[in-house]
């Protein structure tokens, strides 16, 4: 489960997903059944950093989540964004928030969340250098990028760290199990159909780790920042299954934490392919039982007969 | 097509997908084939405004979107978030971006792109007032939003245009038709398979308009801006069809723009139907050729026999 030992994980019931009665329709016909939805709230990470004499905080990121595993998303966010490049680059991760001041009764009986813990505060060590510009320029999601798909491979070159060489490599046959695998696991999917996988396999196929998601950015944030508070990246040996589509934004997050292969059972963006490319990480689309594509890095993939001529560059 | 007269459209070529040859593996044998991909590039909006003695230029959002309708994505966005209310607060659109500077060869042969125009500039109507606080609260997407579902929804409360009566109503059997009338209009997911589609529909099931996007978000805003820029808000006798999920933010956009049905061929989270039943919007999710739920406002869909007790309040 949630990672590190570091940091006290809050003993939450399950906040990622909820009960309600909807009104099922089936031709033409309709009846009341219970259904599971996937949770989304609000989360706001704070960082605090800066020498003793000038300690700051700071507001980074406002982003609508599946509580759970939150310490763990904000490291993962940090880490993949190039903020802090070693668990010992934070100090403390606490909750921030408060209760919510307006004690209003709810008028949706049906929904009855309450105010729940959704500001995160990372406490950076002291001797961790935190530019203001690094802040303003890597979060793609909230902030300025170089505003083209070449500027912004230019930008995450100028961020990533050096690549490790890994000798990684995966089967044919264990790649069409792990769909299944990851499925098979997917609790909170199965039940609310709403939640974005992704999980961390190794060469034989063996799911070592799975986050859930509303959103799939932060469902890579989560499992690559518990990988990351465990002191286990730069994630050489490992796989990233993505249960939808491949953007850029989580390959450069695969890229930061350091994972040689990224699958997705969607279809990957123009964007996506490129980070692939520049950053040789095997690229794998439209993973599925007996088939799937690769985008760049087919030298990864062991035991398939290729009809095509040469190997790629 | 892109909607409104008043702003010049690029004539581009289609932008919005590439092609790539890519290694297909079935079974323990692969070959070469010629694949289609979403593109995928970031946007910058800009936003010009103030009286002439003060004006001023601001970067408030970068996203990743698939090129095309930029327009309309800026002003649905701009719309969508409480910015602007008429079509007529918008003095101009145009894109702001230069070339690359840098002319160094691509070293990626499969994916020439080159620099696109990337940053679009609104520039707002001298007598539009902007408080950078509305600036700052309401972007949901890029900064804070009162960090709990219940916060999220008042501040939604207090954006929101006030709700006209309609009297919307869409057959169950037209419902039905949707999701493969969206399908069968979505002719670059089909080659893609990457891109989130949104769909406009009237009660008797005839397609309106269609915006696909890497974000589905993007998509909502392309299909609601080039409404607003043809001066069609609010919507009052639209559906909206979403191609995936349905989250919160897809939920503000539709109830910006007037929306009174969301149906969603996925799943929706909890905060997704919370703004359903507090702003009295339709929500269906899971919507199929034979079947569908209903989270909220079953009064709007007729012709289907309910075995519930009592409906709704």
């Amino acid at each position: 489960m949630s990672a590190s030992p570091l940091f006290a994980v809050p003993d939450a019931a399950d906040d990622s997903m909820m009960q309600m009665t909807v009104e099922k329709v089936t031709g033409a016909v309709s009846r009341e059944v219970r259904d599971s939805l996937a949770v989304e709230e609000p989360l706001e990470i704070q960082l605090t950093y800066g020498q003793s004499s000038q300690r700051q905080t700071r507001s980074i990121s406002v982003t609508m989540r599946t509580p759970g595993d939150d310490f763990d998303l904000a490291a993962g966010f940090l880490m993949t964004e190039g903020v802090v490049r070693d668990a010992n680059d934070i100090d403390q991760i606490a909750f921030a928030g408060r209760p919510l001041i307006d004690p209003e009764p709810q008028t949706m009986d049906a929904l009855k969340l309450g105010c729940r813990q959704n500001i995160v505060r990372v406490d950076l060590a002291t001797d961790v250098t935190v530019s203001l510009g690094t802040l303003q320029r890597n979060f793609y999601t909230t902030s300025s990028c170089g505003i083209c798909g070449k500027a912004s491979l230019l930008a995450l070159r100028s961020v990533c760290p050096p690549r490790s060489i890994n000798n990684f490599r995966v089967d044919t046959q264990v790649l069409y199990r792990l769909p299944g695998l990851l499925r098979a696991s997917q609790g909170t999917f199965d039940s609310t159909g709403g939640l974005h996988g992704a999980g961390l396999f190794d060469s034989d196929g063996n799911l070592l780790a799975l986050r859930e998601d509303v959103g799939r950015h932060n469902a890579v944030d989560k499992l690559i920042g518990s990988e990351f508070l465990a002191d286990r990246t730069p994630l050489r040996d490992r796989l990233l299954l993505l249960s939808g589509r491949a953007s850029f934004e989580l390959l450069q997050k695969a890229l930061m934490g350091g994972v040689p292969m990224v699958a997705a059972v969607g279809a990957p963006s123009s964007l996506a392919v490129q980070v692939a490319k520049e950053f040789d990480i095997t690229l794998v689309g439209f993973l599925r039982e007996n088939h799937f594509n690769i985008y760049h890095g087919s030298k990864r993939i062991d035991h398939y007969t290729s009809t095509v001529k040469g190997s790629e560059e």
